[in-house]
Formats: structure tokens, sequence, C-alpha cells
């Protein structure tokens, strides 16, 4: 079938409708004031769309031809002005010539099926569109180029190597003359495969922090300056929040990147000794926004006393945590380096910033990144992004513990081989090898926008 | 200097970025994975827009040639995954290597000025992106496709006619024993340019309602139910008015479409005899509404008292008039009919609907629909939408008018010559071929969208 979607959103000076199936140049030359059904591939051609006599638009047309197009089949896009009433037109010109409205992500999910690319490739393409900062960017692009492609079936290649060591053995099992793979040799195989599938699978924590934004919770006392701090974060970038979050900026309104990165700022109630019971919600909620946080910035406006050094260290030990120390007048120079020789072994990073915060606010920023272990992220670093990749890593490396476990343990190889097969089968399911259902497809595409 | 835009709206599948002037392939050079510099015209080419080693997208890069492009000028077009990050920092690339941001509207501004184009086709661009239904995207694509522009010089040429008939007198008028054209023939000629050039400028009126909706105000004494049938208008239709505003139907939330028509309902207040202060602001607010609607819909539910009739008769006079007669118990059939007859010489148009709107809605919208004067608009009838155009009209008009007046005067060839120029130069303003100014053609197209 011939599928046809509005490609860009509407509301521009131009709009892109494409359509992709074998009838994709007949289609159009019911509308096409030119006769395209000869155009040789990758060419554009200027015309008419028309209604009978009735003129719709003059737009361009671009023709790709199977197999040379993103899905793989004849397609072509129509350039057309971006009325709504002109883009509606047409499509309903096109669906009443034969075309259906394609599903979301149809166009990919027809790329996927003609073999222009595996489904962890597919997946790349929603997130690259929907990448909004660097590093959702580099990691979309990355995992487009096929670098967990490549990286997986590197390991499909150890584990069949395995596989055929273990088949090895158990063939020649009669002769007990011969010399097989030593078991310990296997086991370190074994074991190295393993290695690489969870440094995948715990990938996947960082990636969603970079997806969704590392969370970062801003706690202290009350009134130690907390949403003032949270106040000069977001103004000083709220120009660039708007230039890359744009529309979103309403809903995800505290989130600022700081180079390439989002990052992502609860501001939690303030913590103190009550009785009032309202108030103790709020702080155990801040406990909490702690627990979930990456980074906590612990605010200080005085020297801390012993209940507050305790709660620092009991809420924040496996935080990336900064402290900082609202220089107040209070606070001379000579109990502020006292402090801060006394807090160093508690904190990753310690900053002195100035009541108002007017310094020292690029000091934080660097330390906010620093704090993040972003520089573990480098151009040939995969990160894994996507839940369904993290869900087959994560069952594959529980089946090859059971192997880890039988070669251990001494089990027979045709036991062992079972598991084995479970682990490349799981870990095909990223790059689409082993899924054949429509449901599982469906489920996969239906998150994309219409038109991709 | 070579510009560059984003040409679609933010958020879909899809961006695409234009590049027009002098250095577009050589600038596309600089980021672009493929040498470009000898493609061929209106060719298609797939590769990566760079950042040095960084990859910043996959693209499709389309390749236009001067003179056989949008702008007149070499041009391109980069199809990019619909992700702002990507789009600002393509745009950002071509700046860096050359380009500059381009103007509201510059691409169709060097259209305009390489001749691609005249003035009234330019603005017609603008007019067809914005265009919502099939009679505001009728008249759009009319002028573009040169119309209004044909008609002009239809009148140009009758004009220089004029001229130089008169030129003629003017040359012989030593000889006296020539005959030249008769006056009165002249002057019959000029009679029909001008009624050319009032029947444009009076297209204007309706031209401006079309495309901003044909306002319709609903009037009637207080709980006749007025508001009932706005809400049954514009509910029926609201999923039309959603399928073609889409996200402007939350401001102009009070228009239906009919028949491809936009007309904006103007729910008033009841008309009553009141003291009350507040009220009497509100009814005089009604008269006002009723004073700038092109149709009246005036509801009745019972016999109307005679001070009602005599309201209907001196605030409809010079309006389009539907009177509907919301048949409730307590009219009878009969007085119905008769109430009919005694109102029939009143309205351009008299409906019985039911106390629920239920019946006979198709018949209401039919009989707005006919009371908006529209099937004057036929294929070919030129119609100005543009103020700009109106006031060159208008202008041109009074100039003729002089012409006219210097006509059955007497006055010498001399002093209706400069007249009859100005006149052409008035006219000449519309298609711009008297504009030079920047500043006019900023004005002109300060309120296009970027990127067109």
């Amino acid at each position: 079938m011939t599928i046809c979607a509005l490609a860009t959103a509407p509301g521009g000076a131009i709009g892109i409708i494409r359509i992709s199936g074998s009838k994709t140049l007949e289609i159009l030359s019911h509308v096409f004031s030119k006769n395209i059904l000869e155009a040789q591939p990758n060419t554009i051609h200027y015309g008419h769309i028309k209604d009978g006599v009735e003129i719709i638009d003059e737009v361009l047309v671009s023709v790709f031809r199977a197999p040379h197009s993103y899905t793989g089949e004849d397609s072509a896009e129509i350039s057309c002005h971006g009325s709504r009433y002109i883009l509606n037109k047409v499509i309903e010109l096109l669906i009443q010539n034969g075309c259906r409205m394609a599903q979301p992500g149809e166009f990919t999910q027809r790329a996927f099926l003609n073999g222009k690319m595996d489904l962890s490739q597919a997946e790349a393409v929603a997130d690259l569109i929907a990448s909004t900062n660097k590093a959702t960017h580099q990691m979309a692009m990355s995992q487009l180029r096929g670098e967990i492609s490549t990286e997986l079936s590197r390991l499909r290649e150890q584990l069949l190597k395995l596989t055929s060591l273990l088949e090895l053995e158990l063939d020649f099992s009669d002769h007990e003359d011969l010399e097989f793979a030593d078991r310990s040799e296997l086991l370190e195989l074994t074991k190295t495969i393993d290695s690489h599938i969870t440094g995948l699978a715990h990938s996947f924590e960082k990636g969603q922090a970079l997806k969704q934004g590392i969370p970062v919770a801003i706690a202290g006392k009350t009134n130690v300056g907390k949403s003032t701090l949270l106040n000069r974060l977001l103004k000083d970038d709220r120009a660039i929040v708007s230039d890359i979050h744009g529309t979103t900026r309403d809903t995800i309104e505290d989130t600022i990147d700081i180079q390439g990165v989002t990052f992502r700022f609860i501001d939690t109630a303030g913590i103190r000794q009550t009785t009032d019971e309202v108030e103790q919600i709020g702080i155990s909620r801040t406990y909490a926004t702690i627990e979930k946080a990456r980074i906590v910035l612990w605010l200080l406006d005085a020297e801390p006393m012993p209940e507050e050094l305790q709660e620092i260290q009991e809420h924040c030990k496996d935080k990336s945590l900064i402290i900082i120390i609202n220089k107040k007048d209070k606070l001379l120079e000579s109990s502020t380096q006292e402090l801060s020789s006394r807090l160093s072994p508690l904190a990753s990073h310690l900053l002195t910033i100035s009541a108002k915060f007017d310094t020292n606010l690029n000091d934080l920023e660097s330390a906010i990144y620093l704090a993040a272990d972003i520089p573990s992220i480098r151009e040939n670093d995969i990160i894994v992004t996507n839940a369904r990749h993290y869900d087959s890593l994560t069952r594959a490396h529980s089946h090859l513990l059971r192997v880890l476990d039988g070669l251990s343990n001494n089990l027979s190889g045709d036991l062992l081989s079972e598991d084995l097969r479970l682990t490349l089968d799981t870990l095909a399911e990223i790059t689409g090898g082993q899924i054949t259902s429509n449901e599982v497809l469906g489920n996969i595409f239906k998150n994309f926008c219409v038109g991709k």
C-alpha cells in the first residue's frame, strides 16, 4: 500500500508531504501537472497540484526510486506552500487517488522492513528528531550510525565462537583422548562477553539521565537561599533554555543546559527540626528528592551544626555532592577557610559564592558539569538510551550468568548451549533480528511522529 | 549576500533550511560531505552535514541553479531531521561559513527583484501561505497566477491608448483642419477604464470580508435563544473549524466555514427597553455590531411587537437580513404563516426553525451563504484583498476623475496628460513597476514569515 503524510510541522513557509510505496508515481501522475512516470531518481520537478481543473498549489516534487530511498521503496516528496488548507487538500487528493494515510513512524518502519536500517537505528531516528542538546544529539547520532549494532555484532561473534567451542567439545566427547578448549578458558571468554553486556546495560542509567536531564537537588536549611540560587541559575540561562527547548519550556521549566547537557533542577523544602506535620512531610519529600538526584547542591550560609553535617553524610553518601558556602557578612574570611577544610572530605566539590550569587556562578556550573561525570561520554562511547535495549541486555546478562554458572559447575555442553542460544536471541532483539511480531513492531513505532 | 533560513515550522519530522545567493554551493561545500559544486540543477544529493569531524545530520540537499530557481539565484534546500538542536546547529554552521540570516520574506523579495514575479504576485505568496479555506486560497492563487497583473496591464494598454490619442491631438493642434478623436469618444473610453478601476476597488470590501471572515451579527430580544443558536452553529461545525484552523481555533473561536467561506459570528446582547445603564451600554454595542456586520440573523420567538419591527427596519436596512422564527409551542402553525407573510418584505431570507434548532440548520447555513452574496466570486473574478492595492486603485481613480473632469470641461491635452501619467504610475505601484524605495519594499515584505 502506498502511504502519505505531512512530514513537517504545520505553520511554516513550506510544508512537505511524503509519499512512499510502489504506486507513488502513478498516484502522483493523477494530481501533478507534469508527467513524472519516467522521472530519473533524485530529481526535482516544478509543476502544479491539480484537483481536476482547479490548481491547488505550485509545488516542487522530488522523486526517489527503490531501493535508493529512505524507505527502500519508490517515493516522493511534495514541497507545498505551508498553508494548512493546501496541505490538507493535497493529502485529501492523494488519498482519493489511492494513498493511505501513514501511521506514526511508518516510513521508518518500512525502512527497517526493507533492510535499510536495523531496529536500533530506526529507534535512533525518533531519538534524533527529539534531541534537544549536544549530548542527546550525539547519542542518537551514534546509534543511528550503527555503533550499537556494530558492538552487538562483535559480541555475537564471540558468543558464536563460544558456542562452537562447546559444540566441538560435545561432538567429540566420546574421544576421551582428545584435548578440548580448557573450561577455564571458556569461563574467561564468557566473563569478558558478560562484562561488555553489563557495561552496556550500566550505560543506560547515564543515557537516561542525559536524555531526561540529570537530576540535581538543591538542599539545605530553610532560608539559606536555595530558591534564589535556583532562580539565578535558571534566569541566567533562560535565554538558552528557550532557544533549545522552545515550546516545551513551560512544562520542563526547571532545566538548564550546561556545556550541551541538560540538568533538571529540583528545589526542595528547607530542612529543620519541626513539630509541624505539614512541614515534616515537606522535609521527608526533600530526602526523597535527594535520594533520586544524581547531584546534590547543599547550601550553607553559616557554620553548620553537627546535626547538619550528619544529615549531609547520611543522605548524600552515594551522591555527587557539591557544598556551597553562601558567604554572608557573618562568615569571616578565616572562618570560611576553616570551614572549607572541614567540609572538603565530605564533598566532591566545594564552592564559596557571594550572598547574591553574582560571582562564581560559572564555577558552580563547571562544578555541576564535572559532578555529572560527563567526561566519560566520549565520541566513541556507546550509551544505551533505550529502555527496550536495556531490557534485552539485562535478560541477555541473566542467560549468560547461567552459562557462567554451568561452566563453573562443569555442566555438560548441551545444557550450556541452550543458554548461549537464548543469550544470542535476546541480544538480537535489539537490532530486530529476532522480532517478527507486528504487535512488537507496532509498539516500537507508535511513539514516532507521523511523516517519519 | 547569500542568505539562509528555516523554511518549515519547528517541530516536525523534517525541517527544511533554505539557502539562496551566488555563494550557495561554495558555502555548502564547507559543511556538506559531498562535492556539489558541479551538481546539475534540480538534483537531490544524500550526505552528511559536518562540523569539522562531527556529523550533525544525515540530510538531502536539493540544488537549484540561477535563473531557474524560486529566487532566480543559485539556491539549495537542506532537508534535515526536524530536531531543533540540529536545525539551529546547521544554520549556525552556514552563518559561520558566510551566510547571513534571511529577513522575513527575503527569498520572495529576491524573486521580485530578479523579475521572477511582480509585486502583487509576491504578496500573493504570503496570502497563499496564510490561506485557511477555499475562498482565501482561491483569491491568493488567482493573484499568484498573475490575474490581477493581467487585468492591470489591460487597463494600462487602454490608458496608453488614451494618452496617445491626446498627444496626437496635441501634436497637430495647429492643423485646425485635421479631425481628431472626438472628445466624447475619449470621455467614453475614460469612463470605461474608470469603471474597471472602481470595480476592482469595490471588490476589496468583499475580499477583506472573505479574508477575515464575513461578519454575521446574531440579534434579537433577550432570551430569544441567540446564544443557543450560536453554540449550535459553532458546535456542529467545530470539527471542521478545528480541521482547517487548527491552532488558531482558540483565538478566532466564533468562526465557521460554510461551503469554503469563513463566517465570523458575533453574539450580541439582547435588545429590550431598560433603565439599567450597564445593559444600555450592552444594547448600544449590539447596534454597533449590527452596523459592522454584513449579515444580520434576527431571531424571533413570538410575534414581534411594532417597536421591534421598527428596530429591524431601522438598523438592518443596508444589511443582508435573515429573520429566524424560533417556532415554539405558543406559535401556532397558522400564526407562523401569517407572521412570515408580514415579515417577508423586510428580510432577504426568512426561516422557521425548531425550538432546539435541531431542524433547518442546513437551510440556515445555506441562507447565510446566499446572503453573503458569494455566487459573484467565480473562478475568473478578480478580487482585491490587499490594502496596498486598494489604496493604489483609489488614488488611480481620483486621478482619472480629474481626467474625466478635464475632458468634460475641454481642458487642453497637456493638462490631461499629466493626470493620465499619474494614473498609470499609481496603477503600476500594484505590480511594483514604480516602486524602487527599499523602505517601501521592506514594509511590504516585513509581514512575511522567515524562510519564504
